[in-house]
């Protein structure tokens, strides 16, 4: 969906110097060779097409930030390598199938800066290949023969599902509530960030306390990823964003920021919200006007303070673990998420 | 993909007395009972349009003949009941999601005797579905904890794609060899029945000659399922196939009859071809030209044929095992397969 390409875009901008999130990624960089080399090897098909269509968008980037969640779990507890990077993979593949499908779904145009699969090689071939993939993630998990980690991955993939379903039905309902639209992004984003740090942790051997901390640290960058990421849309710059800012808003969909703008809107307003947003309805100088208003509003900060509350949780989530270049680097990964604000 | 619901089609057949047969079905009468409550116990989700939409297809019947090969396999080894109703309700689920896709990437109008879910809900919401089920049936292979039964099932997803990505690039290909045809609906569809049979077996603790036997039991009558069901296309009677003959035909598909035809055509009959199918330029009572080329060709009875070899080869393939009822019965269903000439 809609958020999760935003994400994607926010994802690209950790590719740039920045700092300890830098660090992170160095020290990930054996590991993350390492499933890079298993996702090219296991996208591989004697149907042509597969390969083809799958390297198109797995090659466009992204920054791999779930995979590297599992991969950088597992080093936290202590036994990196070996299936921690089959989970790694399965992971990339469980989110690029989702990518592939939520792009026919929602007839984008473009994915990594890149034209749409879909658009290349028709919408059939997006939903195959991402049945392909996502049949290759659990290939590899078997291989693993963790089976808990199997378990958690199925069980995301599944309430990712139920995420784009419950979004589908409410896209454009200005009556959503927050406590919905948490509800939507928990399971369409921040459920996937969880299973992958837990299953990351389960795969090397993590106590029990271990694991539920780092599904509890995922969870919580997952939210506050996407919080940042929907206030961006309103609240950021397209030369900064690597995106156009105000997507959400031509598409109708109700994230936080107007959510909270609505609730504080007067009646003038409300009309304004109502045709925008509730019928589509829009004229070139309304993303203008609606930035204006959710500005005014002070959603975007609302918004962003929210992240910044799940971003300290998912701080939080990993004391129970010694210092160590991991953690640190982990802890820089939640301030990341929500320091985008210029 | 169209055979796929054909096979639907055939399936339904399978519920009319039939001698030998309905004693199978009576015998796993019990099995499949436990295997429906599972069924729908696991559509459900807190997000209706889910089961509602699962439901729609699930409840409107087919035989859930893969769900049968997995009880009947485990109970032919011995050990039925437990883990293989899971395993069995997970194949249905398997199969419904690849359903669900096939409708949308073909367009399929009708599904079942009943309107394609697609054009109820719409296409993202069937496309989305389709995932939940898969990981649905991911959930419950992962709770018998039965590793290689999964990793039958995975590796069975990911060949179904394939097939299907397969026969998207080559379904208008009158050049189609019949080896590439044999390729597609081996992995379309045996390679589903050959797990099914499969897994059961495995779940219930058989040895590996006699998983293999199974397995090779359900590819064959997977074959002679789908052989028969092509060339019913052509020659049978709508009132009896419970569809419409032609629909192979009039999608352009390359069946086996029509390759067979093809390669013994002259050349009034290939510029016929070329247009019919190539080009999927029809008239009215091009499908009646069709069929009495087809007939008049001998490729409905060289396909029939070669599902017989099917058929015996699934056969023999049982005889590693005591006589039993369940062998009996499982023999007979490769009778059935083929038996359905008039």
């Amino acid at each position: 969906m809609k958020e999760r390409r935003d994400l994607d875009a926010a994802e690209a901008v950790i590719a740039r110097p920045a700092g300890s999130v830098e660090r992170l990624i160095a020290l990930a960089a054996p590991d993350m060779a390492g499933v890079d080399e298993l996702i090219v090897a296991r996208m591989q098909s004697q149907v042509s097409v597969i390969p083809a269509l799958a390297e198109h968008l797995i090659e466009a980037g992204g920054k791999r930030l779930r995979p590297l969640l599992t991969v950088a779990a597992a080093r936290l507890v202590g036994a990196g390598g070996g299936s921690s990077l089959k989970l790694a993979a399965a992971v990339e593949f469980i989110h690029t199938a989702t990518l592939l499908h939520d792009d026919v779904v929602d007839g984008s145009q473009l994915r990594r800066g890149k034209v749409a699969a879909h658009l290349i090689w028709g919408a059939p071939s997006s939903v195959l290949v991402g049945d392909f993939l996502f049949a290759r993630a659990f290939e590899l998990m078997v291989e693993t023969g963790v089976l808990s980690a199997l378990e958690i991955l199925a069980r995301a993939s599944r309430v990712i599902a139920e995420g784009e379903v419950l979004q589908l039905t409410r896209a454009h309902d200005l009556n959503l509530s927050q406590a919905t639209y948490l509800e939507i992004i928990t399971a369409k984003t921040a459920e996937l960030f969880a299973a992958a740090a837990e299953a990351g942790a389960i795969g090397a051997g993590a106590e029990a306390s271990q694991a539920a901390a780092l599904r509890e640290y995922g969870r919580n960058l997952g939210l506050a990823f996407q919080l940042a990421d929907d206030a961006l849309d309103y609240g950021g710059v397209t030369e900064t964003l690597g995106k156009n800012a105000g997507d959400d808003f031509r598409e109708g969909k109700a994230t936080l920021p107007l959510l909270l703008a609505i609730a504080r809107s007067g009646p003038r307003e409300v009309d304004f919200w109502e045709r925008a947003i509730g019928r589509k309805e829009q004229t070139n100088d309304d993303f203008r006007r609606a930035r204006e208003l959710i500005i005014g509003a002070g959603a975007i900060e609302a918004t962003l303070d929210l992240a910044s509350d799940y971003s300290d949780r998912a701080k939080v989530a990993l004391k129970i673990f010694p210092d160590s270049e991991w953690r640190r680097g982990l802890e820089s990964l939640a301030d990341f998420a929500v320091s985008r604000r210029a």
